[in-house]
């Protein structure tokens, strides 16, 4: 059975054009493990294929996703020359999505392989598939239809790609290909055991002090429906936390019962940082977060607003109050 | 592929025998989504095959898993005669898990579907695979290698079991089967989002408080090896939380980065209750709650002591600290 028909003839061409190629595999700033996943799977791959393949990052590797690659060969962004390589983005919406300066020493990408919805293509050979719930998704469909070999190290990250975009297994994008192709990579040496621990099972200290913190500030609002918190400035020097920890705080806010919009908002030096997170698509926090600068998702947004927040609280309240009344009506 | 074939000739057998008699699913108590799924799926599929077949549990459904149940047939301990029905335990170590009124109810049960370590079998017929990460998934299983009809309601819980019995696809029994059968149900109708909204997004605000209060407590020991947390008396009373919504809570000490015990300790009137929760089986949490008065499994064990917290936090410290050091020694 093909996991990706459409696909398979346009990407057989491909891996036959790379022969003889140098090829660098690029990845978004601020890396995920999908991303990352992602890279290390289809540079492994390549070069088991004869290619001589890198990957190559804007930012490094997160501490928490380092296990992923193993004895890949990542390079920095000015670490390698671009000079006689063809470039392959993985995960990335758009061209500039590793900055503009790699877009500029990579103009004309060969290749892209992604499942952003906002995806255009951007290069000569384009494997874009919305439906799909990670990039490491489509990569591992792409791999078993052409019957590529998958080594252990290449199952794992791209397990780990699948997990963590999936939000393991919950989101709405886990479908029945998700669940088979984990079946693959795990008869091929993946061991979701070991990608919960490193994910989910070193956590900071710090982390968890911001999380005490944001729950003891939680707070509902209109009627129980949105639950707000806040972390103030100073909590990361307090706590000993990164900004990177406030990662799934918002969740906690969202979690609640009844509650259908959870907000995370961060008080910073002349401006206000919020994350909107719905459990229905329907209230729209793209169209909420634009209000204030900001943008996203319809079911996960972001914004950075210039401001106080004893002035941002109600009227992004306002604004919130707003839309769940227009629902209200709608549905009425 | 077969996916239980050791058990398909059996399980044949003991369908063609349930023909016309009348059938109770029994669970255990306290039962979980893996008990209650089973349950579920079980007498579903027995029904749709011509047998009048109802589900007993001695404990109510808890609120989180009653979207499971849908329209099958779930009766109370003492709201259903035994007179003229036979017993089919699900999720069941022994015959004794349904406590010991429902044991002399049904004192010769004629088949058991279980995953647990420690059964040695108590029924006629015996499914028992310890290797099997949920009674769920063992179901499913024997149903799809006996080609029975899995409707929508049975797949959303037979995936459910799987899904929380496996802690989201993430413990060491989350195995390339767990995954084939989680396609299988997912093509059949299950709804993986659905599963985690109900499961992890109906949060009590009490919960969060309590798990608010566990964080400000938590104390590394041992060189950070080791992480406690306490919950004082009258902490239910003042954050609105139930005795219930410990649960998960223990987690949070294991998953800081270096952490190799988690331990949630909870002060009740006269007593000390205590899970603890090994990162790895070497630690062997139950032979340390066997010097309180508890037991468990080698990665999760729970014990309750007659005697103050003074008494216990260095006491427990203490035989942590020797258990450290023993292995420590062994793999020196
Ligand atoms: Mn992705
Ligand atoms: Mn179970």
């Amino acid at each position: 059975m093909m996991h990706y028909p459409r696909f398979a003839a346009r990407f057989a061409v491909l891996v036959s054009e790379l022969r003889g190629k140098q090829v660098t595999v690029i990845g978004h700033q601020r890396p995920d493990a999908d991303c990352i996943g992602s890279q290390v799977a289809l540079c492994r791959v390549l070069r088991a294929h004869g290619v001589e393949a890198v990957c190559m990052n804007p930012d490094k590797v997160p501490r928490r996703i380092k296990f992923l690659v193993g004895d890949t060969p990542f390079y920095g962004r000015d670490e390698l020359s671009p000079e006689g390589r063809v470039a392959i983005f993985t995960d990335c919406a758009d061209h500039g999505r590793a900055g503009e300066k790699v877009r500029t020493m990579y103009s004309a990408p060969i290749a892209c392989v992604d499942h952003h919805i906002s995806n255009q293509g951007f290069a000569r050979f384009d494997f874009v598939d919305t439906a799909s719930a990670a990039a490491a998704e489509v990569l591992t469909g792409l791999f078993l239809d052409a019957d590529l070999p998958i080594d252990r190290v290449t199952a794992q990250a791209l397990y780990t790609g699948m997990m963590t975009d999936t939000g393991q297994f919950r989101f709405p994008s886990t479908s029945e290909r998700v669940f088979r192709l984990s079946a693959e990579l795990v008869a091929r040496g993946a061991d979701p055991a070991l990608a919960g621990a490193e994910l989910y099972e070193r956590e900071s200290l710090g982390k968890l002090k911001l999380l005490q913190h944001f729950i003891g500030s939680l707070r509902l609002e209109c009627g129980g429906r949105v639950c707000l918190g806040v972390l103030p400035q100073g909590i990361f020097a307090s706590s000993g936390a990164t900004e990177e920890d406030t990662e799934g705080l918002v969740d906690y806010a969202r979690s609640i019962d009844g509650v259908e919009i959870g907000v995370l908002i961060e008080e910073r030096p002349g401006t206000v940082k919020a994350s909107l997170r719905g459990k229905l698509s329907v209230y729209r926090m793209d169209t909420i977060a634009a209000q204030f600068n900001g943008g996203g998702h319809a079911n996960a947004a972001g914004l950075n607003w210039p401001g106080t927040l004893p002035d941002f609280y109600p009227a992004l309240l306002a604004a919130i109050t707003q839309r769940l009344n227009e629902v209200d009506a709608a549905l009425a």
